[in-house]
């Protein structure tokens, strides 16, 4: 995370948004997309997932989406790896951070990815150990996601004592970074903290990432209780791309052109100018006219005299 | 508050609500809203405010409003004041909490009630001196609110000393307790909990209410940030009416149902059954057909296992 920012926002709407949009977003698009929030300020961009595109047939630019982000200066690149073969594939297009994700409950990885989470744990060693043998300017910096840490919706709560249990063994296997997601919107700011404390002291020098879900309109208050547990990396969609197949009318990813005016207003930088941000709005808009988008500050605008500069202490 | 909950949620739609919206809303559906929402559990219902009848005709039925919402037993009765004359109509009414309301913004102030926020301060000292000299059991609680105290349309930023200033002057003219509201939905987390903390240092033993609008989506993290500022009461509106006819799109009061939902999953006791309160939304469809409605728990329903109770430490 670059010394100018307190707070680095992710953009993840290329791949967890889009992963749920059967329309085939054209390339020229998801690129403009990339270079125009690139250009907003926003620092890092989860720009595809590299799954079978049997499985995902909207990821099946992904190396071509990859290559134009990574010509943009300043810019870090992720992708979404659910295996060894995606691993492969993101070293190969030479991203600068992977994300690897599995989930805590043992219904909703066995959906997902037909495994235990223990298997899956041995799976993403089998990840770390190709990382380990790239020469070290070659290896991406690996953040293992943790999905429905905070509730799932087959089996409803997540017991702390599980979470902790993957959270210290993907530690132990290599992880440079971990992230606490709440895929299916079910968090609270109670649980937001304390989940996110009791990780950290188990892990105390490990960088956490959240990544959460506005499903039940708790999104923004749980960043507030994540903030209070330390938390200074945050995933977001633009407009809130991202809603679940399985659940209509139900939104997805927190917003993110809330979230930085919310950061903003309080004072931490993230480097984005909220403004330019909105206009972005647009791109997605030309690409998936059919997809709702959420946002409130895109429609009620920027507080009058609002200069977030000014709160900003360095 | 009653002793068997944690937070005090007040329905505030029918009057911050309503008066926005020049459709009259029939009687039998104000009064079968309130009956609805007081059997979900929420314990405070303002039900309407006592300005003249020219200026709101919605509120032409206040009387009758107000002596149906007193038959229910258990429920508080609210109803907002402008003035004298609007209190000595809330005392003939028997209300239980009269809420004055002036802005701490100078130009808003001038701009609703004509009068500079000193002389609205004047205006208060001839309430409470009325109230002073009504016999012990017809005296209503007196909860003083300033709105724009946490940013203003016209003005922008609000100073943090003009909103101490009047706080306590507030104090000394005799309110039983104060409101703070963010009018044009312009606070964030980071300046509720200064402000709350600060009004709290001056006056340790004053219950303070949080009025809270969602215009750029803070509202519940800003809820966050007031419950660490130890708030235990909040203005709320069902399906999140209250939209400002001055800002197209612009949201209006938090959300009651999200709000609930999320003080109950906390583990905070609202008393307030959310499953039932989301039911009540289809009284205002049928009254306000044309109305949008907010709220993310009603779309998307109560996670798997919900189960509040649970979480209760009591």
């Amino acid at each position: 995370m670059s010394n100018k920012i307190d707070v680095e926002v992710r953009e993840v709407g290329l791949r967890d948004g889009l992963q749920n949009i059967s329309t085939f977003m054209p390339t020229e698009l998801k690129t403009a997309w990339i270079t125009a929030e690139a250009a907003a300020g926003v620092p890092n961009i989860e720009v595809c997932s590299f799954v079978p595109v049997k499985l995902i047939p909207q990821f099946a630019d992904a190396m071509d989406v990859v290559r134009h982000a990574r010509n943009i200066d300043g810019l870090a690149v992720s992708a979404l790896v659910p295996n060894l073969k995606g691993f492969e594939r993101a070293v190969e297009a030479a991203v600068d951070e992977v994300d690897f994700v599995m989930s805590v409950s043992e219904s909703h990885n066995k959906s997902n990815v037909r495994r235990s989470p223990e298997e899956s744990v041995e799976d993403f060693k089998r990840i770390t150990a190709m990382r380990n043998e790239l020469p070290p300017d070659r290896r991406p910096k690996i953040v293992a996601g943790m999905a429905t840490a905070l509730g799932c919706s087959f089996e409803g709560k997540i017991s702390l004592d599980a979470v902790r249990r993957i959270a210290n063994a993907l530690a132990e296997a290599g992880a440079d970074e971990l992230a606490i997601a709440d895929t299916v919107g079910y968090a609270d700011p109670a649980l937001v903290k304390a989940t996110f404390d009791a990780v950290r002291k188990d892990l105390p020098n490990m960088t956490l990432h959240a990544h959460f879900h506005d499903t039940r309109g708790l999104g923004l208050a749980n960043v507030v209780a994540a903030l209070e547990a330390g938390v200074r990396h945050f995933d977001a969609s633009l407009g809130g791309l991202g809603g679940c197949q399985f659940a209509p009318n139900a939104t997805g990813n927190i917003n993110m052109e809330d979230l930085v005016f919310m950061l903003e207003s309080m004072g931490l930088r993230t480097g984005v100018n909220v403004e330019k941000l909105v206009e972005v709005r647009d791109i997605i808009r030309k690409g998936l006219p059919e997809e709702p988008l959420t946002g409130a500050v895109a429609k009620a605008g920027v507080p009058k005299g609002y200069d977030p500069a000014s709160l900003h202490s360095a």
